[in-house]
């Protein structure tokens, strides 16, 4: 698309729009707020594709009491470094800020904080809740299952999310290492834009319905193919990025009693159904360990950027990088770059629950 | 290779080998038996890439006092749920049985249990630590760095090693899920059986020593090439492989003050430098979550294992499902396979160190 074809939205905007929606919904304004802030921060970082672009499926289950709009997550059992969480059916952001908070003080107090929530619904961009660890100078471990969308190797069918895994960990000056990835080849959203450009997708990404890896997109769109884990194909490694996608499930669901990949509902889809989704949030205090651990991650952060590329024009990137990048031109733009259609499309929304619409800059 | 090239071994004489050339070359009874513990566990569970086909550089740096054959690690730092230990440059079962025992010990006391070390060496397969968590009904973690194989995405070179994950997590009537993986798209052992047949690998293996993919093993083998991280290109995720790897440092050696992966020494070479590994060794407690850990993993195994494959002959598996037909096998028959050349390599060392040669069943 064309530059032209983009509007920039300050990030001020972007977030009153979203709790404004929210709360119009039918979300109080705290837990709005919370879910405003993770979907504003993914676009400010780049992660369209956990960013105000799923507003309106958070905007439905609020409005159909899918998900419940007020409330309180419940601790049903603690130790001096773990809990066992309840997330009532609270939005994912309000369930994960309480239970990432929790184990942040846990490792203060204790070294590690291991929390792991039952009850809970999709939480944005893993890397939120990591980066909340980030603030208080621990290195903060999230995971969550997901709705069914990913075949595991050899299955012909998909029964498991794309049950991502995110690290961060701080270094000095505001430097981080901040990995956030799902367990399969590419999102759903890398698919959707090769269909959209009526190009092929490489071999690796997908499947079709009757379990063979696949080219085309529609395969995976239109006719129930399935996103494959990391690794592709079972002689690249598939069944290594399966095991990664399975311990996902059992360091979530399986510990916390949460639906496994299998039972959940699809999203997006009109159903009354509670996702019932498993996290686990965990902060480790690196003070516990070997010292200046800031210093030590720098300096193995600039081993890293300064590794001799393969090709000149593409030098080696640390996770996180590209989000730096990406945030500091948002700053000096002075707003989140969108497509047009996107803004339609929101400002339609905002026009059915009542709230102004979006105001790009001129 | 024709079942007549292959020999087989009653377990406990692989035991009784390995532990005779060890003490033999140097190293204290104590620590002889847990190194030979864990290389014929690896080949019992059919995982031969870290069995007793190492013990030839096992036995070389114990005699070149590289590793340290005696003493005892030291806990350097600890909390009720932390550790912080130097493995004092002693054989990695050593360092790693007794970080793992800790991790235990401080998870039935006080949820989870995380232990980091520094100062130690190869430890054999990721596994054998995570297993004996799952001795005391506990789930195991296990990572360790090791010496540079790999080129992470866009680096022309090598400067990490495969830097394996394991997870281990106990279902009913003697089931689990037993994860471990190298965080590369295969074990550099696969890179060689197909150099000797004489076959190319798959592109997405290795790339050559300008960085680019290879489909020849030679480029690996012989002329400084590199392994490349789970995902291959990075079209199809190869960027989330290195992200797992980074991780894995962290965890490992930044965490624990020990060397990162681009100043660890090669291993397999002579040299008198210390490899200062770091590990990772963590159990968790599922007590501290829902009730009845044990039954809901059953489940989700049974559930996983009765997936609709997409080719009727080759079942969904679990991890850890072919190491359990190995070892049913390895019992029925009565001892391990091994290729009689390898046995006769090992023989040739046995009578360098002045050890009786191992007996195959006739």
């Amino acid at each position: 698309m064309a530059a032209s074809d983009y509007l920039r939205v300050p990030k001020q905007e972007v977030l009153r729009f979203c709790h404004e929606c929210m709360t119009m919904a039918g979300a109080s304004a705290d837990h709005g707020r919370q879910l405003a802030e993770v979907l504003t921060e993914a676009d400010y970082r780049g992660h369209f594709s956990h960013g105000i672009n799923r507003l309106h499926t958070y905007v439905r289950e609020i409005q159909m009491n899918t998900t419940c709009g007020d409330g309180c997550p419940e601790i049903l059992k603690d130790t001096v470094t773990t809990a066992w969480v309840d997330g009532k059916n609270l939005l994912g952001p309000v369930v994960g800020n309480f239970c990432m908070d929790l184990a942040i003080k846990k490792a203060k107090e204790a070294g590690i904080g291991w929390v792991v929530a039952k009850g809970s619904n999709h939480y944005g961009m893993a890397g939120w809740y990591t980066l909340r660890a980030l603030e208080h100078r621990l290195l903060g471990i999230s995971m969550t299952n997901s709705s069914p969308i990913t075949a595991i190797t050899r299955a012909k069918s998909k029964a498991f999310g794309t049950n991502p895994i995110s690290l961060a960990a701080p270094a000095i000056d505001g430097d981080s290492l901040v990995l956030d990835m799902a367990t399969t080849t590419v999102s759903f959203g890398k698919v959707e834009i090769q269909n959209h450009k009526n190009e092929p997708i490489p071999l690796g990404w997908g499947q079709d319905a009757e379990g063979h890896l696949t080219t085309d997109p529609k395969d995976l769109i239109y006719r129930e193919g399935a996103l494959v884990p990391l690794g592709g194909p079972e002689i690249s490694g598939g069944y290594k990025g399966t095991g990664l996608l399975i311990m996902v499930e059992i360091l979530t669901s399986v510990l916390s009693g949460g639906n496994v990949g299998p039972n959940i509902r699809r999203w997006n889809v009109n159903t009354s159904e509670e996702a019932n989704l498993g996290q686990l949030f965990a902060a480790i205090n690196p003070e516990c360990f070997s010292p200046n651990f800031e210093d030590n991650l720098e300096d193995f952060l600039s081993t890293l950027r300064g590794l001799d590329p393969s090709n000149p024009d593409e030098p080696v990137l640390v996770a996180g990088d590209r989000a730096s990048r990406h945030m500091k031109m948002v700053d000096e733009e002075g707003g989140i770059p969108y497509p047009r259609n996107l803004l339609t499309s929101l400002n339609q929304l905002a026009r059915e629950v009542g709230v102004p619409p979006m105001e790009a800059l001129k």
